[in-house]
């Protein structure tokens, strides 16, 4: 248990007969004793504001700060408990204690109120502040912060098993292309991307999206994210300053568009997608979807409302962009072909690398309708003149040789099995939660009855108890109706995702009967 | 010299009695012989106007086709000198005559007038148009365009030796990357890089161009051109729409620029680089200058000077950007030390591995002042969300474990023996050719008397003998007074370096003669 000799207050000592630790430089021997954990609370609470204890850092083991402060270890117990509860670090025992976030804005710091003369008006309560990142509306570094935030247990949704990411066959690969590689092709290229991969996109789409382009229509990207920038500015150029989107759906790509000043009207997803009839209404000229397997609630366009969008692009002349994020990846359900594939005029796609293999390549593929395609290169070419060459090939090569075709259907059996874990653990600890959007893709949503505690608090309480998710409320932007999680299970192991949902259930309860002191 | 069998023609036959060519179904047949090779001649150029004839093809043999037609091999050699002088098609002989350059608008492509009925005001005299990319003004695909045209000999400035770059060693750092990299690293990651890179780059800063940072500072990107794209974003966010430029300068700079919506007022260079008191002048906010050795003069920006521009900073608050993009390069001149590292609250400086390494890496980095960082980092994170990781740890490990500095220190040497190559290519085919900026960097340039005629016409008549440059009004915004070319010359070898500036000597001379006639 005790593990003051790995904690961030080695090598401390009491100094002389002052109660006080080095740590901090805490002192808070003439705090009236009543008030002494109000006080070590703010204190630490300050230091974590401020960056003194940035996250990640680890506090003292209580033993050791009740020895050099001079007070009792359940003191320090209980002060560490309520920063826990804030979900402002997490942790105890072997792993001890460690910041997991800071407040999001500066102006959180100051909790103690002006200076540390005495104590200020300190949360007492747990429930007064929840300086998590859950705490506030997402700003737009959201993501980064949350990433930056340690957990024992990541569900974030989208990551595929980057442990299965095939480095052997990687580096073949890349022995390959080095062997074989011009030099001139390690100078400026085209800004398009190499022919190489963008032959071999047009054959993976063939085989796998029902897709029929020519290498001609590609435009190889940094990814997704990269796509909704272009795609913005070039229809910005164009008068179209709204791109519908649908609701539920993914914050990251409002954020995206939102950066691009494009408004994001939302347009209600139902059981069989995207609804057609509030897209005609909103009067948008584009938008943007997730026909394959909607983000988040994981639903499939259905065919009729295939029929009906390609209608509407048909009608109005509007642009389709259709985000296949995750198309490769299904379990219990046949294929479903890409829009592109049966109106090319009027669906610009998307697709990348990251879900297949792994984001930190930032490489993906737009093919754009005609009428797109050269304002989209000249995006692309003032954006950063094409994407990195080796890459590239690495990809082409992975991608023509098979074995990236061989390492999509290994993934596949494993995330099955981690889906069917995360599925069995949420009807075992979470007997009262729907699952939404199992059959595909990489992650599922939950959703709780409507009197359930809200799902930002319910995502503060798993983190504070180490697990990492996102509200389903996030990714709203009208009311949802009832609380609910994403969870991404591709990256983790069976038995993780079995504890990470077990820790789930506790947070629901104790979210539950917080809210429960709340109302009291 | 008869390569008709490898020609575009081959299989074709004569059909019967009929005059003509299967080869673009040409006839002339019917045509009066007086006007058969002004004919051949239109019908050519419309065929590689609109995308028959791509950049690339080969014309048949002579011999072949005036066979085919009927008419003496005299006037299809002709016809073909023609094309040749107009730089749409290069070479002859045992490589066979190739198409080079289309125009540069569909504009230019109806050369014969209405269809094919008549002939229409075909170009008789070569001078009546020059179709080449140097023929109008340049469009911002012009690099594109330049690039994918072939040449024999390329002198484009703005690349190293790319045969140099070092494939065993980064295969060995991307194996031993590898192998170490937690799974993690391969999920989204910081978009301002890894911390890795980023420390290596301080690390590299520090020692080769006497700047003093910390990794926070270093924002990682897809090179100096997407440097340029998020900095005028994130000065156009602060009211700053107008980037004053050295003049000349980077054409393809000041694209980007204008691309990105902000003005380039254009501030003259002299011999001690940018004339602030003129920069004083323009009232601009920001200005971007390459003080190490401007591009294209190749001069160093005096101590004076430096001194004037940092007052310059201080007084008006404004923004120096420093693009330091060949400053590792250097031969019988002391290191000049990056203006970054005289006051870092007013410089934010984009260096990159593309003149280190190769450009096709896209890999580089923006240190810009506190005021700055936060919105560029914004910028970044919606550009594409940060760059791939993997290049970004191999480079860190080639920087970090000497690999690069090694390979420096070889490229040196090998750029100076190719530097002195052209200057005494120089002295030898083009006497009246004064030369500049040669102490440093990957490129230099001549300039020739003001009677001399117009670089455009030089480098057209270059590139119709094989050999590839860039005009240096291309980079003028302003007349420059006399014409010149930039030649790049570090990927050639001495032997190509050597034949290529002899090309420039007959180029030189037809160009002199061409002028000749249209004055006379």
């Amino acid at each position: 248990m005790d593990r003051s000799k790995e904690s961030a207050v080695e090598g401390s000592v009491t100094s002389g007969g002052v109660a006080g630790s080095d740590f901090l430089q805490l002192r808070i021997g003439e705090v009236p004793a009543g008030r002494r954990a109000d006080r070590l609370a703010g204190e630490l609470r300050r230091a974590i504001a401020d960056g003194r204890l940035p996250v990640g850092s680890r506090l003292p083991a209580t033993r050791v700060l009740a020895a050099d402060l001079r007070v009792s270890r359940g003191l320090v117990t209980e002060v560490y408990q309520r920063l826990r509860e804030d979900g402002q670090v997490a942790g105890r025992g072997r792993g001890g204690t460690v910041v997991v976030a800071a407040p999001l804005s500066a102006g959180a710091a100051t909790t103690t109120g002006g200076g540390t003369a005495g104590p200020g008006p300190t949360a007492a309560t747990p429930t007064a502040a929840t300086p998590t990142p859950f705490a506030a509306a997402p700003g737009s570094d959201i993501f980064d912060t949350l990433r930056s935030t340690p957990a024992r247990i990541d569900l974030t949704p989208g990551v595929p098993d980057l442990a299965s990411f095939p480095r052997a066959a990687w580096l073949r690969a890349e022995r390959a292309v080095l062997a074989g590689l011009p030099s001139a092709a390690l100078g400026y290229g085209d800004p398009r991307g190499t022919p190489e991969l963008r032959r071999a996109v047009v054959h993976w789409l063939a085989r796998y999206r029902g897709i029929r382009a020519d290498p001609a229509d590609v435009l190889i990207i940094s990814g997704t994210a990269q796509a909704l920038g272009l795609i913005a500015q070039v229809l910005h150029r164009d008068g179209v300053d709204a791109i519908a989107v649908e609701d539920p759906g993914s914050l990251g790509t409002r954020q995206h568009l939102h950066h691009w000043g494009a408004a994001t009207p939302p347009v209600p997803v139902d059981e069989d997608g995207i609804r057609v009839d509030a897209l005609r209404a909103t009067g948008a000229r584009a938008v943007l979807l997730t026909p394959a397997h909607q983000f988040p609630t994981g639903v499939v366009l259905g065919g009729a409302r295939r029929r009906d969008l390609l209608r509407w692009a048909s009608d109005t002349g509007g642009l389709i962009v259709e985000d296949d994020y995750d198309a490769e990846h299904r379990y219990d359900r046949p294929p479903v072909p890409a829009l592109r594939s049966l109106l090319a005029d009027h669906v610009c796609y998307a697709g990348s690398a990251s879900k297949l293999l792994a984001p930190a390549l930032r490489l993906g593929w737009l093919l754009a309708p005609p009428r797109y395609r050269e304002a989209l290169v000249a995006a692309k070419r003032f954006a950063d003149l094409g994407n990195a060459a080796l890459p590239q090939a690495v990809l082409a090569h992975l991608m023509e040789s098979g074995e990236l075709e061989r390492l999509m259907r290994q993934m596949r059996r494993r995330h099955r099995a981690r889906r069917d874990a995360v599925i069995a653990a949420v009807r075992t600890h979470l007997p009262a939660a729907a699952v939404h959007g199992a059959a595909a893709g990489l992650h599922l949503t939950i959703t709780f009855p409507p009197a359930a505690p809200p799902d930002t608090e319910l995502a503060a309480a798993a983190l504070a108890r180490g697990v990492k998710v996102h509200p389903l409320s996030w990714h709203s932007q009208r009311p949802y109706g009832r609380p609910g999680l994403v969870l991404g299970y591709a990256a983790r192991t069976p038995g993780e995702l079995t504890e990470g949902v077990a820790v789930l259930g506790e947070a629901l309860r104790a979210a539950g009967r917080r809210s429960g002191e709340g109302g009291a």
